[in-house]
């Protein structure tokens, strides 16, 4: 085994009587809410680890509340029926509760380009994603062999250029067949459809390789050379129907100057690439986003 | 008047039957904190704003709780008093609560460089700081025309090289009558004795031009020039009796090349030095900053 | 007079005797050009600074050359006209010879936002810019104060929503008088048209509050909360008749989340715009910039 | 084999008949230096790709110059000792002449931390790096499963506690024979003696997982921790007989909060520290680094 650098956190509970829990509460914004979550929370038992809160508008918006806890197994049980009952009816609350111990199980899709699928894996491997790499998919063979050598099963489904149904008949199948939490996009150079994304059912993180708005669609490296920019960047989003128009979980950028080549931008853009990808991707896998509309809230 | 980015919020009780407050809570960490108070504050008529809570240690730290929260103005009378009684005994919570229609009161300390002084001035008049600058006091007589300019009284205090407590005895006369919240120094070139700050009495920031711990003490710029640092910083800190050990508040760095001599670094150092002591006066001036032994949490 | 951070070089020639010389360079690239300039230069006792080059593509692009050399006043005389027939016929060379103690005189056409005028009008005043502020035209009154008080007149020339000719009319007549070598536009809010900028026959910088290509055109800070970015920027450029199309000298950008508001978003880009704004307009005082196609070469 | 984001660029002469060659100078600064070296490369047929240069101080400092250019093959047999002739003993200048075509075999020492070790392994398959890695050597075993399947050769070189000296030896036998160009320490957490360094004879590139000179020695991230900065880095920089002391070659930094544990920072300087190591070393291969006393010129 590999050396890693983070030890676990030896939490209340640790024992093996606790759990760690993680809430997440959307609503509309009105007085009372924290309180009786958290008196309700008090009430179980729970030890609240973080708490994070968001009110859109202080004249009543949306309201976005994000708990992680430790709770005794013996209140478990009947938890989330109980918060159902007490508070999220009563404030009409749209909520989720996730088990920490419990990875998110990933699909990754991808193309040819490897950094973010191998940034991917190692920090899985390393104990810092808070999901499993269940499977990967290529519409290319090329990467079989790292991918196989973590462990993880590899498909190769060609997507025809005259039948993409059949590659997301195919890929559905899959996925289908794999009992997943999310999907992960790391530089797969296809769109899908939206039929593809509503049969999916479960959320999908795609990494563009632009500071988006700015380059969205084909060649941004080669556009971001032509118009100049001192800046290039990537942006992690939430998948929907219309390309590169999802909500935006992060965003970073690198300093270029007009001595680096399209090739070059394309070599430095990589490196942010698969730092915003993986942020993304284990920022999820920790319930921290939380969509609002066309943009996410993160904790 | 010169036009302003900002548009203030139109908050709940703008009408003017309302408060908006910020109760800022510190407390061994233990169950049930967060529900004593927003429960105190729902019944309180409260609506909460923003919520932020911090707990250093899940088995068993220090709690840090900030809240910000409008309040019917019929309800503000015995509202500490209640709160006290209620709550903050009851889980032995060190706390504060501020009125934040009041601005803090602001000192200045300058020596001769102007840039963090005339900064924190523009922002106080675009009514971005959050607080007000009652009176600049300086050991040069330099800048006294923009300190006056700006409708604020300019004290010059030399201070003689073999008297410095005669000076630091004018100074606390002079800030001691200012009815101050906090004191800021804007490179003011002067050690502070320990005397002097038990006496003053208020908290006080100070902007250091380095990324420290890096080059503490005298001449950083010079220092970062010879050690061929390749990003130099400044740091805004609570001023102690140990030089430029106090809990940090703020940092922030800007690259800088072989090519840059030590005056170019300290041109250039300059832009970093007035926004990160400007956003850490800010920041306290909001209730935003929370002292942790020689550590902070900003909310 | 106020303290300033920076100490003037002393130079070789400062006795009086030489002069500060920077001559621009642009052409086919081809081999021999580095060894007759600089072969030129050494024949004509000049002593190099700096000196940059930049080929566009090394199998024959374009080729940008700046070289900053001292001169005997009693080389200067013919100086530029020896290396007409020496180097740049042969060479076919576009080129440019600035003296460097002779400051470029700028024009700043501003609204109503102040930030990045006064954060230039601060520059220079220090002695940082590089040029002098020979005046400021508004369509607004409103910053007459602040830039009277540093000396410069300030011009209110309206523009009426009905007669834009006219306004641009009397701009061209204001500024035609004032012998400037540039205009920089510190936020101001009206398009120029093609006609205006070519008759004012010098370069124009504009600051753009977003990180272009993306949120071009009005409104870009509303439309960067709509769309949820993570990052907000900011664009010095040089303007062309397509609006916020010209050729980039300089961006940066600024972390945001979720909890800013669009007012916030203005607030924080601010001190993002004044920055960008201010190194573009200094960096072209100092011939640093070369134009190449519709993007820039900074050196 | 995976695919790659860059396209090598056709350089002419990639006909085989040519050669890139990069030329480093580094001698007192004094008039004419460019001017003899660009006419000698002119006269020899090269074609220059990229030109930099540095003059220490303009009153007479030192000077620095790299040239990259392309040489047809029958100029470079005696090209070195024509330009010894002709120019370096003239000026004085300390020089190197490297062929481009030819990678840097680079030898990494390393400890139980991976992530350094990975990312430059990554690079080199990439083909980014401009190096090849001729060997891995550890005191632990931990790191030969994807080393060797790298195609590297792992060699286990253990340290015992009561004899540094025995494990010094062996690894100067194992690294003297392996004809390298230079040494990385990619998390090697012993420190090498100065009589080690001495009879290694190439440079020793180091990554320290602080921003230098803040947290030097052991334990960076717990007294960052401690220290509470609000920014951490990392640092490389050539190795001297003098822990944490030699040159700097490139540096950054991360933000981090008062939430995140000195585990945390770890996880995070992580993905700083194998960013600028990989520059650090990519830059040194590029010959893009020179030493100049106790820093460096990164061109």
């Amino acid at each position: 085994m590999t050396a890693t650098a983070a030890q676990p956190l030896v939490l209340p509970g640790d024992d093996g009587t606790h759990a760690t829990m993680r809430l997440l509460v959307a609503c509309p914004d009105k007085p009372g809410i924290v309180a009786a979550v958290s008196r309700f929370l008090f009430d179980a038992g729970a030890n609240i680890l973080r708490s994070d809160q968001y009110s859109s508008d202080p004249t009543g918006g949306a309201f976005f509340l994000r708990m992680e806890f430790t709770l005794r197994h013996d209140q478990r049980a009947d938890f989330a029926e109980r918060f159902g009952h007490a508070v999220a009816e009563r404030f009409d609350i749209a909520w989720r509760l996730w088990d920490a111990d419990r990875p998110k199980r990933i699909a990754v899709l991808v193309s040819r380009y490897d950094h973010c699928l191998l940034d991917l894996l190692y920090r899985w491997k390393r104990g810092d994603l808070g999901g499993e790499i269940a499977l990967v998919a290529s519409n290319h063979a090329d990467l079989r062999t790292p991918v196989e050598a973590a462990g993880v099963p590899y498909h190769h489904v060609p997507v025809a250029r005259d039948d993409k149904p059949a590659a997301e008949a195919r890929l559905l199948e899959l996925l289908g067949a794999a009992d997943l939490d999310m999907v992960v996009l790391a530089r797969y150079m296809q769109i899908l459809s939206g039929t593809f994304l509503e049969r999916l059912g479960v959320p999908v993180i795609n990494i563009h390789h632009s500071f988006l708005p700015a380059f969205a669609g084909a060649g941004p490296y080669e556009r971001a050379k032509a118009r100049g920019v001192k800046l290039i960047g990537a942006t992690a989003h939430y998948v929907t129907e219309e390309l590169d128009e999802g909500p935006i979980i992060e965003q970073d950028v690198i300093r270029v100057t007009h001595r680096d080549s399209a090739a070059e931008l394309t070599r430095l853009g990589a490196d942010i690439e698969r730092v915003v990808f993986s942020r993304a991707v284990q920022w999820h896998c920790e319930d921290r986003v939380l969509v609002h509309g066309s943009t996410t809230v993160v904790f």
